[in-house]
C-alpha cells in the first residue's frame, strides 16, 4: 500500500502546512501518536523538517531520548480522529488502540509508521539546539512513503481551536523553480 | 480598512500553513516583497514565528541588517501576483510597483503593510541563533493587523512547482483548547 517516496518530495507534503501526526516508540512501551500543527521544512536534500513538540506532551520524551520519530500526514477523512488524538494523552491512553489506527513497521525507525496516512516520513532528530528555548526539533527524513492511492487526498490545516480547513481546488500557475 | 489582530490571535493566520508574504523596507530603498512557505508558529504569547529566508534571496540582507519585517497573507484570489513575486527578486524588480501591491504604513517597523492582504504582522527579529545553519530567523510580532472583510477567505498551500492548494471547506470539531 505504501510506496517510495523519494526524500527529495518529501517537502512537497510539509510545505502546505498540513496537521500531521508524530509517531514515537519507547522501547518495551505502545507506540504514541500526537497531532502537530507547528511544522516547517528546513531544507530539501537532506530533506530537514523543523517542528515544535511541547516538553508537556507526552511525545516530548520519546523524541528526546530514542531521537526518532514518524512524520505522517493524515487525509481530511480523519478530522475526528485527528482531533481525538489531539485531544487526549498517551501518558494514559494507548492513542493507536482507541482511534483505529494502523501502525506499520517503517525500515529505519522504531516508531510506527500510519496505514491510513497520506505521507509516512521516518525521521531522525539532527538538532536540538532549539529545544531548549521553542521545545523545536530538527528532524532528518531518512526514508519517505507515499500511499499512491491518497497521493493527492486534501489535507486538514489548523486555526485553532479545532478549527480546520479542508483542502479544496488544486491550480497550478508557471513557476520558475526546477 | 485594516482592524487591530489581537497578537495572541496572530497564530490562528500562519498555523494552517499558508504561502505569505514577507515585506522589508532598507532604508532609502524601495520597499520590496518575496513568498515565503517556510514558516512555522514557535509561540502564543509572545507570538513567534520561525521561518527560513535564504541567503539567496534578496530581502535576507534587509531582514538581517533592519531587523524588522512584515508577514502578510494573501487570499487565495492573490495566486497569480503571489507566483509572480515568488518569480523574480527585488534585485533589480520595483515588486509592490510591479505587480499592483498596495504598501500601508505599519505602525511599529518601517516595512510596509500590504493592502490587500487578509492579515499584517508586524515582525522583529528575535533570534538569529538558526540563521548559520539553515537560514531560519525567529521572529517576534509586535502588532497585528486584520482585513475584517477577509478574515475567513480562502488561503493558499504551496505544493511545490508551482502547484497550490485552496482552502476548501471550514469544519469545527470539538478541542479542549481554551
Amino acid at each position: 500500500m505504501m510506496q517510495d517516496l523519494p526524500l527529495s518530495d518529501a517537502y512537497q507534503f510539509i510545505e502546505p502546512g498540513p496537521v500531521v501526526l508524530l509517531t514515537t516508540q519507547m522501547p518495551g512501551r505502545k507506540p504514541n501518536v500526537m497531532a502537530m500543527s507547528w511544522h516547517m521544512v528546513l531544507g530539501f536534500e537532506p530533506a530537514l523538517i523543523g517542528c515544535v513538540v511541547a516538553r508537556a506532551n507526552h511525545s516530548y520524551a520519546a523524541l528526546l531520548t530514542q531521537g526518532e520519530a514518524v512524520i505522517a500526514v493524515p487525509p481530511a477523512g480523519l478530522a475526528r480522529i485527528v482531533t481525538g488524538v489531539g485531544n487526549c494523552t498517551g501518558d494514559d491512553t494507548d492513542k493507536f488502540g482507541n482511534f483505529d489506527l494502523t501502525p506499520l513497521p517503517a525500515a529505519r525507525v522504531a516508531a510506527p509508521l500510519i496505514g491510513e496516512a497520506i505521507v509516512n516520513l521516518e525521521c531522525r532528530l539532527r538538532d536540538r539546539t532549539m529545544v531548549k528555548a521553542y521545545d523545536m526539533f530538527v528532524l532528518q527524513c531518512v526514508k519517505g512513503w507515499v500511499n499512491p492511492a491518497l497521493r493527492e487526498a486534501p489535507m486538514l490545516h489548523h486555526h485553532g481551536y479545532g478549527a480546520f480547513s479542508v483542502d479544496g481546488e488544486r491550480v497550478t500557475l508557471k513557476s520558475r523553480m526546477k
